[in-house]
């Protein structure tokens, strides 16, 4: 099965990243808003329970810490994706390196660039005129992060959540 | 903000629903195949953490149970919704009665009928030709329950997972 890892961030960024979402995310239905932490890796169901076991105690070491927003970006000339910046804190890549070193797979492509898809799989132009106008727009969203998600993907595509990870130890 | 809780079932019994809900249900790319557990309900952040205390001791002491899926069933005359009809087991009829009582809010407007949505909101024409289809199939679909979730909902109508909780004394 093919999984993945993801944070969800609060229901206001969610909601503005869905404004733009709707219109020109092919991804739009398939998964909430989210920060990719780690890309869809492949598990047998046999090697799950130890893939939980690493990822609770990743997350019980691990502090809330706030994010912040403040404008779009693009991957472009790689790629015509538009996304809401998260501005890179190390408490995120962090996360992010835990996730790929020691038991996990590190099944890494690119250098870790927080974000938050907003546009994608859009052709030449309707990408210039999208990014043109989106990249004007000044945003100030932050959120506390204090979860992550491990989802795994069904054949439609979409995601379902299995288990979310808070941050801490156990209070029961 | 509105919250609801649901389980999800195994990803094959998640895919055969997909392939009914992606034609027949209007909700279908809100959320994955679900059982609700509790209908929607509203939540001020303040309350959020009592809630989840209260649903952490109610999944600590559930233990795992086995559903089974074996036909197609319908809500018709009260709507047109179309289910998979998960079978009444004690534990789960017991799960869902630990979520409206002690200090869980109580807003049960029906019976609890277990099931999982693959079409809602057809004309009675359609509602007609599609029902008369599906009850025909026979499944053999099992899963083993192990946990349930948290979600909230978001302005385009879409939920979100907010915790998981797995049945069971937390193991670190």
């Amino acid at each position: 099965m093919k999984y993945g890892i993801a944070l969800f961030p609060n229901k206001t960024i969610q909601d503005v990243a869905n404004s733009y979402r709707k219109r020109y995310d092919t991804h739009y239905a398939l998964i909430p808003p989210h920060i990719t932490l780690k890309e869809p890796f492949e598990l047998i169901d046999d090697e799950r329970d130890e893939l939980i076991l690493n990822l609770k105690k990743i997350a019980n070491k691990t502090k809330p810490f706030q994010i912040s927003i403040q404008k779009v970006s693009s991957f472009q000339p790689l790629s015509n994706t538009i996304y809401l910046k998260v501005e890179p804190v190390d408490e995120l890549t962090t996360l992010h390196e835990k996730l790929h070193t020691g038991k996990l797979p590190n099944n890494r492509k690119h250098p870790f660039v927080p974000h938050i898809t907003i546009g994608q799989n859009m052709n030449d132009v309707e990408f210039s005129d999208v990014y043109a106008t989106c990249r004007m727009q000044k945003f100030n969203l932050k959120d506390t992060i204090d979860r992550f998600q491990l989802l795994y993907q069904l054949e439609n595509g979409s995601w379902t959540v299995y288990e979310t990870f808070v941050f801490g130890d156990e209070k029961i």
